[in-house]
């Protein structure tokens, strides 16, 4: 019998988040009755999967051409390409009291690589940064794994899932270093104004923390809602973008995202965050040439159209997942969706009769209706579940309707 | 004057080895005269760049089809897709005495996620990986990002490259939990036979430890060179094998790669290494999913002749390059390159009059005749270069011109 020397890094063994939603959803999939309806897959986002949220032939085409041109078959520089990062500094610049520039921003394998980096370089020893409850679970499997602590701020469900900025001044403190915020937000579906921005921007400064952006919704916004970067605020407090291709053109599958350095006042510059930025990149791996090359033909020529038609399918989508939840009894939608493609779902468990807690409803829900919607415990909200409306509206229409009638085999005899 | 709270990771900053390859290049092509001769850029292996080098119309039509179907935009399950798994686990299993399953394969973006990947799962307080000495600097750097000790074992250049067995007796010890094999090698242009790749084996046996066989390279042999996989000698001791089809193919821009646990005896599963992959790939980045569905018919579709010609190209450029070695005073290539596309040269510093190290060799070169070469410092070899033969046989001879016109400016008077 050999005696191994090696064992699995037991830092990563130890770190219980480390599950992403598509872990938590693996375990809830295996629920599905292979006899049983066809499984209606509201558990995450990825309207990709539906031909109606196809990418225009315009984008595709863009990629097309980078691929017969031939010159793109070779490794990127560590930044990415300078017309793909050139493209996007011009995008993201547009109505910013500053201009980006192109040394801003580094292209990475989808947003996920873009929060890695940002984290990465900001771990140090003691630090803590604060995480929006509800959650994203990858950000507080990321922390776990660079040795941060996180500290949830709450997302106020009353207030139209506004940060309680209150609560900011409670739990920061002198090693707080930074905040993420998800805007428009994963899971609630709400939007920031742009003074709750502000006031947020100037409590970071007050605190001396910078502030993380997850933008990757960015502009999908609707219902009269308007999208505010908070990067219009870096006057105040720098802050790190982070942004993709994912959403807005419904390609997370070409994992092309970006991580940018919104710094006027050079903070992030002269604390050295963008040389440790720079250091990184130099070794961790790049998005696709061939998808990098095609970035600003793919910015420049997708038609309004496309994703004016993406967000009516969601604005309709949106409405219904609001008005079905309202009449099915024992679950509460606290506001309609405006943003993203999420909404939270409350579930009063006291209506239920074998019903004991969010986890068990999502399994059974697998189980019984083949649908599939995500348990807010990974969340760190017991007893709600998340659902996406970024699904063509019948097929929500349809999966609120076996949720009812679900609900309505569990209830408690009333 | 806001006293922010934030500054870099001291981890990150304090890793002075992390710069990769890519870095000092960056530092050597800036010496270049833009008025100088056209640049000829022997430093890194990136055939890509060269038309004669492109991958053929059957495999860019792969790609093109993946893109049309519209069917692979979304994201992709962590392991990577079961169809692209598949076509690499049966092309890997060939020849092999056991069969490796779907299960074994993980896709991941390029072969440096892979490498990162089965280093960060492995990093354990104390421990220590034996790297081969000419190195490659994005392990040195990895390993100290992970805090693992690196111990160098040497090639030896006048064995033909081969590892010296003996040595690794010597510095391996009880938290020796791995080593890592570059074959057919980088820098060194060597090919391992079966029987030394078997003694390597079974001394990592003997001392505990697997082995992480970098074959990145695999296939790119010829001049009577036969590539064995490290895999074949799995059952002795457990194997992670590292691939790609950036160099078989020339598409490292397109960011495919692959890690796989060749554990016929069950040995990484029994001791929670595969578990620990399994946990990490859920939520780190994944590898372009349309590119992934394009796996089966690359590997499938490719005509052999575009292998055999690519090997022809390097075969004719392997010779020149040693030939005009040879015939350059105090320039030194031990021995014909076999496989991969590099090369390590020797350089006696004292034939030379102003030139005192490979890196002032390097900077100079680049400054006087736009020859871009690697210094070999950052490979733990100084006074050597390293050199790619992966360029049209043409031009690498006019690079060896410029070069010897270069040394004969700078010899000392004899």
């Amino acid at each position: 019998m050999v005696k191994w020397n090696f064992k699995p890094s037991k830092h990563l063994m130890e770190c219980h988040d480390m599950l992403g939603v598509r872990g938590i959803l693996q375990d809830i999939k295996a629920q599905l009755d292979p006899n049983g309806k066809t499984p209606i897959p509201i558990g995450h986002g990825d309207p990709a999967a539906f031909q109606c949220f196809r990418i225009p032939p315009e984008a595709e085409a863009a990629l097309h051409q980078t691929i017969a041109s031939g010159k793109f078959n070779t490794y990127s520089s560590p930044e990415g390409l300078l017309q793909a990062r050139r493209a996007v500094s011009n995008h993201l610049s547009q109505g910013l009291p500053y201009d980006l520039s192109v040394d801003d921003i580094y292209l990475t394998c989808g947003s996920a690589q873009a929060i890695d980096i940002a984290i990465s370089v900001l771990a140090s020893k003691g630090a803590n940064i604060l995480l929006p409850r509800p959650s994203y679970p990858q950000y507080e499997a990321l922390l776990a794994y660079y040795s941060i602590e996180h500290r949830f701020y709450d997302l106020v469900p009353e207030r139209g899932w506004e940060i309680n900025v209150d609560q900011l001044h409670a739990i920061a403190d002198k090693n707080t270093i930074a905040m993420i915020i998800i805007n428009p937000n994963n899971p609630c579906g709400s939007v920031y104004t742009s003074e709750h921005l502000l006031m947020v921007a100037q409590t970071a400064k007050h605190l001396g923390f910078l502030i993380i952006a997850d933008e990757v919704y960015g502009d999908i916004v609707f219902n009269d809602a308007k999208f505010f970067p908070m990067r219009n605020f870096a006057s105040t407090v720098p802050v790190i973008t982070i942004g993709s291709i994912s959403k807005k053109y419904a390609v997370p599958g070409w994992r092309v995202g970006w991580l940018v350095t919104c710094d006027p006042h050079g903070v992030l510059k002269a604390s050295q965050v963008t040389g440790a930025i720079r250091k990184l990149v130099n070794f961790v791996t790049d998005p696709a040439t061939i998808i990098q090359a095609a970035i600003p033909a793919i910015i420049e020529n997708t038609p309004d159209q496309f994703h004016m038609q993406m967000l009516q399918y969601f604005s309709e989508a949106a409405d219904i997942l609001y008005d079905s939840i309202q009449n099915i009894s024992f679950l509460h939608c606290p506001s309609k969706p405006r943003g993203a493609m999420f909404s939270m779902i409350k579930i009063d468990f006291s209506g239920f009769l074998d019903l004991q807690d969010d986890v068990e409803f999502a399994l059974k829900l697998a189980k019984e209706e083949s649908v599939v919607v995500l348990p807010g415990t990974p969340l760190a909200m017991k007893n709600w579940i998340r659902v996406t409306f970024g699904v063509p509206p019948k097929l929500l229409k349809e999966a609120l309707e076996r949720m009812e009638a679900f609900c309505r085999r569990h209830y408690r005899s009333l």
